[in-house]
C-alpha cells in the first residue's frame, strides 16, 4: 500500500519515475506490496518455445502473464505498463552471451517480440515470515543460496537442462508448516521440491551454492528446497538465443497486484478486479 | 459403498450383526469405504475433563462425535447407533487397569457416560495410496510403529503425558506430498507433526517402537511423524480413571459416513446430508 512519506512505495509512481529515467535502482523494498516478478523477453519461435516450457514446468516458472507478441505492455499485471522502458535496468543476451545492462530497451524491441513475467520467492517469504518462521538469509541481509540439481527440467524446443533450486534452513516442524503455507502461493513457486539429504538431488556440498551466498545452518535445522527462478534464466543460457532480454538481477518488474492477493486475481478467481 | 458379495461392506448391515452377537471380529476391511472411529466412554468429571483435553489436542485426538450424557447414540456418525451393543469387542479399564474385554457394555452403562468417536489414520492412508505414495506397514501387512515422545499434550484436569506419534518412512518428496494431502484431513490427524532426525522429539531408537511393530526404511527414506490416536489411550492410562470403556485394538466403531467425505459432513460444511 502507498505510504505517503515514500512515493515510490506506489507502484505506477515508481514506474513512471523509471520511465522517466529518475530511477535505475534495484527494486527491492519499492512498490509498497506489489507482486514483482521476472521478465524474459523473446522472439519468434524462441518465445514460442519458451512458452511451453514454462507451461511444462510450473514449478520453477510459473508464469504471471504473457504478452502478445510485439505488445510492450500486460495489462493484467498494471496500468500502462510498457515493458521497454518500465524496468530500471535490463540485460541484453546474444547467443547467450550478455552484451548489455540498458536502462532502456525500446531500440532493441521487435514486433515478433514476447514477454515473459515470472513469479518469484517474495510472495512466500513474506507469508513464511508472517507466520513466525524465520528466512534465515534476509535475517542475515544476505542472499538466497541456490544450487543446480541432477533433477532435470521437461525440455521444450532449444530450452531444457537442469532444475535450479534456492535452499532456505529451518527446523522440521517449521518445515512442514512452510509446505502447507507454500502450497498456497503456485505463483511464487509453490510448496518446496525436497528437504533434507541435498546428495539426493545431486548437491554436493551445501555450503558452496551455485549462485547467492553460502547459507547458515543453526541448531537442529534442515535444508529445505525450493524451485527457483534462476531455472529460466539457466534453459536460456543453455538455448542460446540469437536475442533475449530480461530484468537485471534485483531489477524487477513492479506490477500493481497487492502481493497478497496476487494468486486470487491472477488465477481467474477474481480476475476482474484487476 | 456396499459390496453385494459381502453384506458386511454395508456398515448398517455390519453393525446390525455385532449387535446380534454374530460378529466379534476386527473391522479392518469391512463397512465398505465408511470412516471408522477409536471409542471412549467415561463417566462425570472424567468425562468433562477428557472432553476439554481432546480441545486442546486435536492433532491427537481429532473429535468426530460426542454422545450426550447417558445417551449410547451418535446421530451425526450413523443411523441407530447404540454404542452398548454395536462394537465387535470393547475394553474396560478400572482404576487404568484393564479387567475385561467384552463384546457388550449395556451392564456397565451409566446415566452420566459420555462417548468420544475420535478419528484415526485410515482416511489419510487411503488418501496416501491413492496418491501413489506408499505405505510401508500396510505394504507389509504390520501394525504402524508408534512412539512416545518428550512433546507433551495440553493438559486438562487428570488427563494430559506425552504426545504419541505414529511413523510411516517415505521419500523426501513423498513427505512433502504428504504434508499437503494430510492437511486435508483434520479429523484424521492432520499434516505430520515432525520429520527427521528421531532424537529432536525424543525418540532414543526408531527401530525400537513403543508400540506397534518394527519399521522398515528403503533406500533415501526419512522418518515422518503423526500424532497418533494412542495419546488418549497414554492420557487415560496415566488418569487412572475409577471407570473408563474403550473399543478393543482394531475393534473400532464402523460408522455410515463415506470416509472420502467425511472432512465435508464432520465440520458443518455438509451437516445436513448425514
Amino acid at each position: 500500500m502507498p505510504d505517503s512519506s515514500n512515493p515510490f512505495s506506489d507502484p505506477q509512481v515508481l514506474r513512471a519515475a523509471i520511465r522517466a529515467g529518475e530511477f535505475e535502482g534495484p527494486t527491492s523494498g519499492l512498490g509498497g506490496d506489489a507482486l514483482q516478478a521476472n521478465l524474459v523477453i523473446l522472439g519468434g519461435t524462441d518465445a514460442a518455445d519458451f512458452l511451453r516450457f514454462c507451461q511444462a514446468n510450473p514449478r520453477p516458472c510459473p508464469l504471471l502473464a504473457v504478452g502478445e507478441p510485439g505488445d510492450p505492455s500486460l495489462p493484467t499485471l498494471g496500468r500502462d505498463i510498457d515493458l521497454r522502458h518500465d524496468l530500471p535496468r535490463y540485460r541484453l543476451w546474444r547467443d547467450g552471451a550478455l552484451v548489455d545492462e540498458p536502462t532502456d530497451i525500446a531500440a532493441y524491441w521487435r514486433d515478433d517480440m514476447v514477454s515473459f513475467a515470472i513469479g518469484c520467492s517474495f510472495s512466500f517469504e513474506d507469508a513464511l515470515t508472517r507466520a513466525g518462521i524465520p528466512v534465515r538469509h534476509q535475517q542475515n541481509d544476505r542472499n538466497v543460496p541456490m544450487y543446480r540439481t541432477k533433477l532435470p527440467t521437461r525440455p521444450a524446443g532449444r530450452f531444457g537442462g537442469p532444475l535450479v533450486v534456492s535452499m532456505r534452513p529451518m527446523l522440521a516442524a517449521d518445515a512442514i508448516e512452510a509446505v502447507r503455507i507454500c502450497e498456497r502461493f503456485p505463483l511464487a513457486h509453490g510448496a518446496p521440491v525436497h528437504l533434507g539429504d541435498p546428495a539426493q538431488i545431486g548437491i554436493g556440498d551445501i555450503m558452496a551454492p551455485d549462485y547467492g551466498d553460502a547459507p547458515e545452518f543453526r541448531e537442529g535445522e534442515i535444508p529445505v528446497f525450493w524451485a527457483c527462478g534462476v531455472t529460466p534464466q539457466a534453459a536460456i543460457d543453455a538455448a542460446r538465443p540469437e536475442l533475449a532480454i530480461t530484468h537485471a538481477p534485483g531489477h524487477m518488474l513492479v506490477t500493481d497486484i497487492p502481493s497478497g492477493r496476487a494468486e486470487a486475481m491472477l488465477t481467474g478467481v477474481n480476475n476482474n478486479k484487476t
